[in-house]
């Protein structure tokens, strides 16, 4: 499927068009398909007690899965989120980005599953993992 | 605990002060406990092909989760959630609110657990289904 | 499909002959396709402390989404689990079977979503609860 | 806490005392607290179609999450499941045992958090992925 890989350009540019409102910024597409996405932290993000909210790690997790998967498969608009599980472990710093980094399990026909660390932009400790599994439309 | 059951206004009061950015709202917290949150769906909740994004449904849960909690113990600002999982199982409606019905299976001491059914405004299927379990603070 | 819907005797049969080393019964399926699973809980079922072990009752929740999923759309032996996840909520009863009843949230074409509570026999406080993905074979 | 670190004997013992129908064995501890964990696979673990049963990877994942927490923390009995998730990625061989091996990604004060990836021996793609969350009791 290498010839329907799409450049970094062309991912941005979908997912501006796809999750106008959403404010991650794709970081790297790696040779093997995994993918690193950041979200700005800012007051928007943050909750009393200077934590970044819970929301704001579930739909960088859910973003970095849906690129996951169109920097294997292609652009396909109608891959959907059929299931998400997010386990969250630490606090993350109020000061830095939060930054994913996604890879995949299977990539099946109709299934695609992949697994997402959540980390404090240059910190070692995970903040959250996440797995999740997209279903992909039949007819591509 | 029935003395320290916050009221409705004390809930929706937190709720502002807690989760400044976010949209939800508390409509109903019965006897039992359960809740009632609903989210408005309008262009910022959108994608493409008309439905509501995956972190809409996963932020109302969330929120949804965390007010049944402290309609049941009292407002305690430090609970925190450690696990969150999600099935999307149809497409929810562009023109209705996503109104999350929440109740708990478990309340103990350190632990609690909650569901949480998500439907668009009115229709009788459910778009997405929820589980969550929130830490509590020792101290209290 | 109703015309596809197979008897109490037939999905015995099958639940025999596809998992013989499992000791669950089919205790009852109702009109809406809900189904009701025991386990036996004894030597075999207890783990020192007397607590029916866990892997005990992930087998009956399996078991139990994979015979809801089979009274919908009849015999489907290469239906798979893709995805199961289980919150242990209370500590069973070891003098007790645990019973299982299961309801589907969602019946699509290629993916069936469910949902468990598990209970010890007469007790009216859930001990766990989980939901599951089965994926369907497309050709049937 | 590393002079409470069982030794190898200890967990074998402890495992034996307290899931003693199960047949996992523990095959390695790491540095890291990380430990490897394997299942025989024959008739008993099989279903028709040659495929190992998914109560038998569950199991093995429960029962490795345990091990590594106990790797770590020294022999506590009364740790419990409180949330198992699993997905499903691919079809074990059937004349191959399978092997979990298990992380911690957080080690807390009262709630344990562990990733499992369970293989056919000898083979590279992941069958199973699961993560567990394991309550620690307070006074230890």
């Amino acid at each position: 499927m290498s010839e329907h890989r799409p450049s970094h350009a062309q991912l941005l540019a979908f997912l501006k068009a796809e999750f106008p409102q959403n404010r991650c910024t794709l970081e790297e597409v790696d040779e093997d398909g995994s993918v690193v996405v950041a979200h700005p932290v800012g007051e928007r993000e943050l909750r009393p007690g200077n934590t970044v909210s819970g929301p704001v790690m579930m739909t960088l997790a859910d973003v970095a899965l849906y690129l996951a998967i169109l920097a294997r498969i292609g652009i396909v608009p109608l891959a959907v989120t059929t299931n998400l599980s997010i386990n969250f472990l630490r606090k993350p710093r109020a000061d830095r980005r939060v930054i994913a980094r996604c890879r995949l399990m299977k990539l099946g026909k109709s299934l695609a599953v992949g697994e997402v660390w959540i980390f404090s932009e240059g910190e070692d400790e995970p903040v959250a993992h996440a797995t999740g599994t997209y279903a992909i439309p039949r007819e591509r």
